[in-house]
């Protein structure tokens, strides 16, 4: 919902322990991947301030972060524009001279378009003596150093024949994989789910079924590639003789309800309803077009993340019809309607999808492919108990929860008032058509030195009737019984691994995560990484309350 | 909303150039006030962590700033409990003694009750050498440097005879004062008020006009010693013709609406309707009883600040009779209903009162005192646009609002897609019966060092017919024009001096402010106040909107 221009907060630990970590994973030169080390071959900054400093302009985290500890060799290059924002808005600079300067010397190399090219006063700086030509110099070295590791100077044109790499059967196989494993399966009540081909007709409603949605900055008319959810139940029912009625109900963009008796009489003629919503975006150049509409993309803000216009109306309209009613999130962001968790038998998370996104929902729906994916964020109960994270640190966070019944009565709570900070669904949520059990965990050794890794091994068997994927999730929780002074408070839980596996049905596998050391380190009051003695809880499962456990003791 | 036990997100910049100001100004020892200096002769520490340290035990902030900065002489004391949290949240100790030991040694003197009493351990951990009796000297220096400051050696029952200095006239005319300066009018379209005593009938309707509201942790049943508004307003218009026609509409806890039809009656049989809702706490004995209920107070958390259970729709209810209707606003935050704004004829917005609230309320409605009172906080759309703070950092902040007309329609915009950043009513806001013309503004001096203070002068005219106080504000916004590498972000303007002034109708005062050299300062890349050559803008004026300007040159 932050406005991409908006400063942060956040201090050193906060960095570190938040922000940092998946940056590090990609950049540090430690981590053996191509070349140097670094699995990025560049970064891109952001327009942000961090605890007052921009982002472009941050020494810390440009140079002594990013070079010094991680020892990054690549480029990293601005957002559009951006350090004109020195001087249009964080007025740390009043000079276009001053802007290029402030952005080089801190340790950013590139200057992206979109802007008024300050960099082009750097020969005349440089000419001058107010800007070191050393510089320079490591900027062209950062440059030529991805070049190098890409091969461009043996290779200089590697996609000339690009068209023929587009589309093959090998990149629709993995896409079409892609597209059935990012969706979530997040309510399945009485297993209404999958459906049956022997059903004799379902009726699909809502302003997602008849369109094509991806995110933003993708090509324009890009969509024109994409198969529609309409279209990818058509095909996949093509030889059933299971009927589709189609209304679209409402507009994603409108409360105008006149459409809705269209799609109440659909859902009546059929034996089953699935009313698809959601949020969407625009390509490219319709994006930042005046008098277009969106509710995610950049510059692209929001007060609410409830559904907009008449879509929520929609779907009380249609489960008051009484049929089994599955509710598809078409979403690029969480969805708090707690309502629809409540109240309809299923709810299906698709996040913004490929080309063949339409036909991967078709298939989860019918149980053609077992939904496997996990959500990457927490869907709070409204607007206004967001920030929900599940790594908070620990803080009690007594929960006291109020809420409002459904005849009206205010039933008062404390934490909230007249709600609850628990998420509808939690990070890392995740249903099956299948049931898994986990058995055996086992860590390498239950007791470690400060600087070991560790193996975390447990047995997951598919105790249901179909094939599946599960997400082994281990999320570290650790219990200090240090008594140093210089301890620090910790995320309450936080996932160190995870892993998917397929069993068939009735199967089992056995499956190892390897644990560095690092992940049970803590960014100390001496500003430094420590691992410090204590015990740890290891919980291994399937969510954040499915879980095996065990404890680690480190020394 | 936050809750008082959550993590704290926040830097070193943000610390010194937010949070700590108002800490610094009343505990540093270089400010000439009582004794060693300080103002204040105690403080109590958060239950919070600031990122990632719990504040009683952050040898940074209790140790590093508060002693050794601002040579802070007297005691803090934790709140309640809060040492042995850090065993059972915090989770940076496993035993009491680690907690006494932690908080302690970090720099906090005293353990309030309401926990296990860790410090019972300090005799034994002195005994056995884990703690230093150093740290036991100290403590108790600064519990007796308290008490010599006090005077309570020379006098050790100052208030011995206590009763008789309670509601003495004295004192009864000081709340008078205060009660009605606290009092804000945020809206008065076409003049509605004052009201004159020559009309025949007023309606009081609404939950809080039968009531006395305090704020949290008054003792229990103190709201027996206060003046309820339906007191006040009958107090005051006993001796006139004006009717009051009562009826409480709805209760502040419920979405029951079988009162309206009598609050309707009540404003279609008088004048003028006076809608009074709002937010209530409890006193320190209800606050933590079960099954209680508030909506403002310690342990009590929101997720929405729009008005509770049936009290918006009673007022668009009253509003909808036709009559003139005013709006009191009786709350401990501010309330998000931009409706009110945009529909009633007047909105007054009174912070929990004492005593005479009841009375000050009603001398403000019918203009026997013209209201003076500021905002000292934003009143934000809704929740999904908090945080709205007037003093955010630099960062363009563009303004693109959406918004959803009366019939439905969706308007786009992109800050906020459906909504706007910028409050309903802004901090500083607040207007008065007469009104105020500046002109005159000089500085001391345009052109100053880094180290010298400066003053503001203005002369502030009232142009209309009857006396009133105007707050003089002078906000201070930098713009650098240096080039120094080492400029941060800064808040965009903050309120650097305020004073509060009478002017008799059609005439005018000359008020001088000092703005000392250090609130120009910022909190730079090394760690210390800087106050950076440059031009800073003063902008004096009644609001953030309503202003003269100046430059400040600052070489």
């Amino acid at each position: 919902m932050r406005r991409n221009l908006a400063q942060v907060s956040g201090g050193e630990r906060e960095l570190r322990t938040y922000y940092l970590r998946p940056f590090e994973r990609a950049c540090a030169s430690t981590n053996p991947a191509i070349d140097g080390g670094s699995l990025a071959l560049s970064l891109m900054s952001a327009y942000a301030s961090y605890d007052g400093i921009p982002t472009i302009s941050n020494y810390h985290i440009l140079t002594e972060i990013l070079r010094e500890e991680w020892q990054f060799p690549y480029y990293v290059t601005t957002d559009a524009g951006s350090p004109d924002l020195l001087i249009t808005w964080h007025d740390t600079c009043a000079t276009r001279e001053c802007a290029a300067q402030q952005t080089l010397e801190n340790g950013l190399q590139m200057e992206m378009g979109g802007g008024s090219y300050t960099y082009l006063t750097l020969p005349d700086q440089v000419a001058s003596g107010t800007v070191n030509e050393y510089y320079i110099d490591e900027t062209v070295k950062t440059v030529l150093r991805t070049k190098f590791a890409l091969g461009l100077f043996e290779n200089p044109y590697p996609y000339g024949d690009y068209l023929s790499t587009l589309r093959t059967q090998a990149t629709r196989d993995i896409l079409h994989q892609m597209e059935q494993e990012q969706i979530v399966l997040l309510e399945n009540k009485n297993n209404v789910l999958p459906l049956s081909r022997n059903i004799s007709s379902i009726a699909l409603i809502g302003p997602q079924v008849n369109r094509v949605t991806y995110g933003d900055y993708v090509f324009y008319n890009a969509t024109l590639n994409g198969i529609t959810p309409l279209q990818g139940f058509t095909e996949l029912l093509a030889n059933t003789s299971v009927e589709i009625n189609f209304a679209q109900g409402c507009e994603l963009w409108s409360n105008d309800e006149s459409q809705f008796s269209e799609a109440i009489a659909a859902a009546k003629a059929s034996d089953v309803a699935i009313v698809m919503v959601g949020t969407w975006s625009l390509d490219q150049t319709l994006l930042w077009e005046p008098g277009t509409n969106a509710t995610t993309g950049e510059h692209v803000d929001l007060s609410s993340l409830d559904l907009v216009g008449a879509q929520m109306p929609l779907v009380q309209a249609i489960q008051a019809v009484g049929k089994p009613t599955i509710v598809v999130f078409v979403s690029g962001k969480p969805i708090s309607e707690p309502w629809i968790q409540a109240n309809v038998d299923a709810v299906v998370q698709q996040f913004y999808y490929g080309e063949l996104g339409g036909l991967a929902i078709a298939e989860i729906i019918f149980g053609d492919a077992n939904p496997s994916g996990r959500l990457p964020v927490s869907f709070p109960q409204n607007v206004g108990t967001a920030p929900a994270f599940y790594n908070y640190l620990k803080d009690g966070r007594p929960v006291s929860p109020g809420y409002i019944t459904p005849n009206g009565t205010l039933v008062f709570g404390h934490q909230y008032v007249l709600n609850t900070p628990v998420p509808i669904w939690s990070f890392g949520h995740g249903l099956s058509y299948t049931s898994f059990n986990y058995t055996d965990l086992e860590l390498s050794s239950s007791t470690i030195g400060t600087s070991d890794d560790f193996n975390v091994t447990v047995t997951v068997h598919n105790t249901g009737a179909v094939d599946g994927k599960e997400v082994v999730q281990a999320r570290l929780s650790d219990v200090y019984l240090t008594d140093v002074v210089s301890s620090v408070v910790t995320p309450n839980q936080f996932l160190a691994a995870f892993t998917k596996v397929f069993v068939p049905a009735g199967g089992a596998e056995t499956v190892t995560m390897q644990i560095n050391s690092t992940q049970l380190g803590l960014w100390s009051l001496n500003n430094e990484w420590v691992v410090e003695p204590g015990n740890f809880t290891i919980k291994v499962g399937t969510s954040a309350t499915t879980f095996l456990n065990t404890t680690l003791i480190v020394q």
